[in-house]
């Protein structure tokens, strides 16, 4: 399973981000996978590495900063390598701004785990662990 | 802590709803809380499930199903009350069609978790708990 | 075949009501069906009779109101249940004030008849009575 | 009475708009009224055909195509006549995309009858001759 | 006279509801009316008590708190029975955020009163008392 | 206490504003305050007024006429002073066109009283008398 | 000089548009202009119309009825011949229904004259001629 | 007959617009009327000149320049006084820029005429004059 | 296969259109493939010759001029037929005024060539003689 | 000649993209052009290659992909470099989903291939080379 | 040079604007050049003083207030006597609210200084002195 | 103090980049501070700069080009790192195309110069200088 684009506001410093990874990382190890930490205030960049899963990963978290709410080439990486992917934020972004009330990548992803700071990043790898597993029988 | 205001469509069946219950009763054991199962069609119904909440829960999950998308009362009453409520749903609604993609409630509330079937209910209690234990610390 | 949630304005007066309900009763008994004539103001009762049509009821005749215009709910229980409902109204809202041209509902109907005072619960009972036979062979 | 105007897509075929009509002839002979049926593709001779009823016809039955939605012309002249005229739909046009959502003529029409493929042409001519009928009673 | 359907939201507290329901109840004797307060989290028990007062109410003073900016029902039910109402509100909605600034049920009342706190209601008695003894002679 | 800028449309006469200006005196007079009333037709000379209130006037009455639907210039005066104002209206301009639905000084304003004719102008002034006098502990 | 495409109404009677046409041939007869008068319901002939004055006639004097408001097809041929058009309408059509706000082929005229009955072709075709005696001096 | 508020841009120069005043004096002259020319840039002036009319002027031609698209206050005005208003323009604004297609006074006015600079004034004078004289039978 | 609709502006002259299509006749020749021209200003005209086209041409190039922008009727006409359709251009509207930079009827078409003058028929009818030589195997 | 920017979804493979390059290459050669090809994920790095145009390449041939549709830097840097570019796309967007109907790159381009696949490239290199060819004497 | 229309919202007070006044005087003497310092709350005065400018001043700074978000007058009256006009606010009116972000004016201005307090007019001042000595050479 | 993201649009050559950068560190010199002159034509890289700035500089001058209308992430970035940040750009882009008017990155910014050409670096660092010295005392 692939863990990757996680981009974290200034705000949180860069040691919370090496936190949350390594508790994503000891999450992993419990329930069985392997996860791998990757960071950029690059579009394209994450284009890039959305576009390299297909045949290494088997999943993707992402937290996609503000490119959430603009990057349709995200949308149509996340669409075009069909890997399942979850939509995670810090914070919750439909009670901040108006323009941050709309996603732009929600409808590629298969769910979305927002609010819960660090926690809202091993929420979703849980739920994205249980739905690999379950694949073939989840519905709507 | 309470649970509270479940409204399933019923595409997922009376039984499914039942053993989300079920195992939203048996992982709140797990945690050490307690919660209160309830479903209702009528948004009235849930303003005042809502209004009822102050001095006896001290959390609420919420399915608002087509309310999410719509109800200022909900909005209000959660605001009013100002008890912490995650925005829990079956599907990821925003994946769906365009009068879905936008929550009315969303900005009442703490997070969401959507679209892991009725695994979004399990870590939405996971994510509230961690949530009421850390609330002094938590930050956008 | 079931009849369910006709809502008249006040403006038609308790008679014409019972009058329209009377009519359909005897053209139900002509075409050979049953109808259950219910009438209710609030939103989610009317949620909750739709919800108990699957198994019971083969079709649905619908004056929803004000609620026409307005109810997500209303919509999302007729496309879940997936009972051929068909949309009537006593006057023609399209050709009274903007904010009645839009019809929420209408995406989950197979049709519509309205501006034919009580007549229009007449036609449209017809018109679901012969969708309802030729049902393998109708297309839009 | 008058029946004109019924422009049928291409979809339904030449033979069923002949049988539609004949359809028509013999309900309208049930009823007691003659029909006058045509068919055309433009939208001038359209608006020409609704500019000759008045003295001649007492009601219309149209079916506009895609001139539903676009064509304020249409619009005018039946408001110019003032003829009784039926919206008659083959689908259900608000359950279709959205720009076919709207309805330009709507506003000038008595009613509207949608979704029951040929037979929207016969119960509107039935609701059309009662609300002839019944002219000095009728309400919205 | 009629008082109905004052639904206040938690913020102001069970006892302001009482007591400004016990104030209008005194200034109601002094202006030689009578009052009969209710209160639901209902949209349709409040359209259901519109419905209701043709014959036993003149007026109606009505704080429609969130279903002020979205009831078309109840804004059904005020010019169905075309009762004078007077639209009340604690806060002024207008100054607040910007899905507050329009009100769906205001075109079908006489006047407003907002932003008094309790004296709104006040107010308002007293202005839809003068406005029923001078009916005949009002102008826009 | 101020009482400024009451524009009235001819449709009322000039008597009649006189007449309501005689009534204000008096009023006042029984609450023990004093007014001081003034018309213009003029945007720019009404924020001359309202920007010499500040030490001279404890609250403004204010008919902003058809620039209450334009204005910000008068919005930001009343801002700027921070007085106390109400927004007073002859009719009820949300029952009325389109355009005069929406109030751009509404958000400077601490309430609203409109639709009771000259009433509107007394109502107001109890009003915010009132408010003046319970300032400290008003709230929304 | 050439007068084209006036299409009347049907309210305003067969008569009237030949009495206008008449009315127009004398004053073009004072002006020493000749006028040649068309009257069509369809789009495309008006467009042929068009199309076909380069070299035949000096100018254009066009009443497009409802065409006016959704025709790019006619306001491409004005533009593409380059004749200096008149807009002219019997009514007012500003102070009509909001539909009738926006005219699509204005910005393809050199002027506007509307809402004095038949006096607006006359009216227009005097300001029309005169347009073409001053034309190397003319200034918006 | 009155003649007021031509508010001429300066790119016009003072000389034409006191030719265009002199031209106007001549032609009512003709046509047995006599004209009060009077020019302003400030919108309050317009309203109160507008306010004076009854009485006094049987009409008003009105170059409301930048105000055409703004003032809310001067078709107010216009409509107050219900005197008959004729709106003129030198250039055609609704083939200029976007925001100057639409006139937020034509709604009050019995016609428009515009785009024959100085003619413009003219022709609408003989268009009101005629209006005036033809009054009890003119329509839409 | 057909090649049908061409509608040139007037400034391309009646010259250039006769040489495009001699041009298009030539090079249909070399490609081995027959093309009809045809040109019209009438939209219904458009619309019928498109209906014809079911078993008698493989394809269609279609140039609809301003109706490019607003014809539901030729956009429902080629949705119909199901003929493959190519959208082409003289010039590039994109490029040109706002509201020529949507194309309501460019959902129906296979591809689009624009903004190459008469070369865009040419590499229109290349594009469409190959895709349907290649038919079974093409995908978005 | 150059040819710059082609950015393939996944969906197409690795593989097309390199023959769709060779077929560029020896189509190029037919015409006595030499082509540049590139590819990025990038919109940064296409802006920079679009700047280094000038004095290089005499024309270009862009697939934005996603930044199609929100891509102002890329709008700018052609504009900026007035470099003469055709948009170029494998499938034809406008008859996709509706946030690729509109494209914010195409305004400044002087044409467009799309719907054709691979040979859209090879159709607007065609387009290219006829246009810089023939660039002194081509019109809109 | 000129420097006109400085209008400070009464936040500033009096000796603010004084103050800024003389530190504008002695800012023209080092720059070699003459200021005339204005202020007005009416839209129609500060158009006279613009109508003024030709022949008398070289360019403005212009400080509009509330008008900068409204006033199409003002916006005509710069174009009309195309002076040189330089746009100027204490604030930074696009980091307020939402209906201060957009400026009616900006359009006929060369330029715009905001955010500094005071010093916006000293800066804007340079500018604009700079701006008409290199005025030859300057481009976007 | 820092000088970071100057993206010049082509237009305006390399060497007058260079030219502004070295009056930008005259001006600094005069000024008693020191700038780092940077350009980049990608987003994440500028996102990258400003990121780095806490600690380092105290304040940032930015001209964003297009990614001024359209960057959320340089709005965040700046939000996120709290920098007193100028806005400045050649032209005047609030009087260019429509698109241009809205800067989404103004509202994170203090201020604003535009218009000046090369003139609009040297006054922005002049009012960032002043600005930071100022700093307590500085309002709105």
């Amino acid at each position: 399973m692939q863990l990757l684009g996680k981009r974290e506001p200034e705000i949180y410093g860069r040691e919370t981000l090496a936190e949350i990874h390594a508790r994503l990382q000891k999450k992993a190890a419990e329930l069985g996978a392997t996860v791998d930490c990757r960071q950029s205030n690059r579009e394209g960049e994450i284009v890039d590495w959305i576009g390299e899963t297909p045949g290494k990963f088997a999943g993707l978290l992402l937290n996609a900063a503000a490119y959430t709410h603009t990057s349709l080439a995200i949308f149509d990486a996340i669409k075009a390598t069909a890997i399942p992917c979850v939509e995670v934020h810090l914070s919750n972004p439909e009670a901040r701004e108006e323009y941050r009330r709309h996603s732009t990548i929600a409808a590629a992803c298969i769910g979305k785990v927002s609010g819960f700071g660090g926690d809202s990043y091993l929420l979703g790898l849980e739920g994205l662990t249980t739905f690999l597993l379950r694949k073939p029988v989840r519905s709507g």
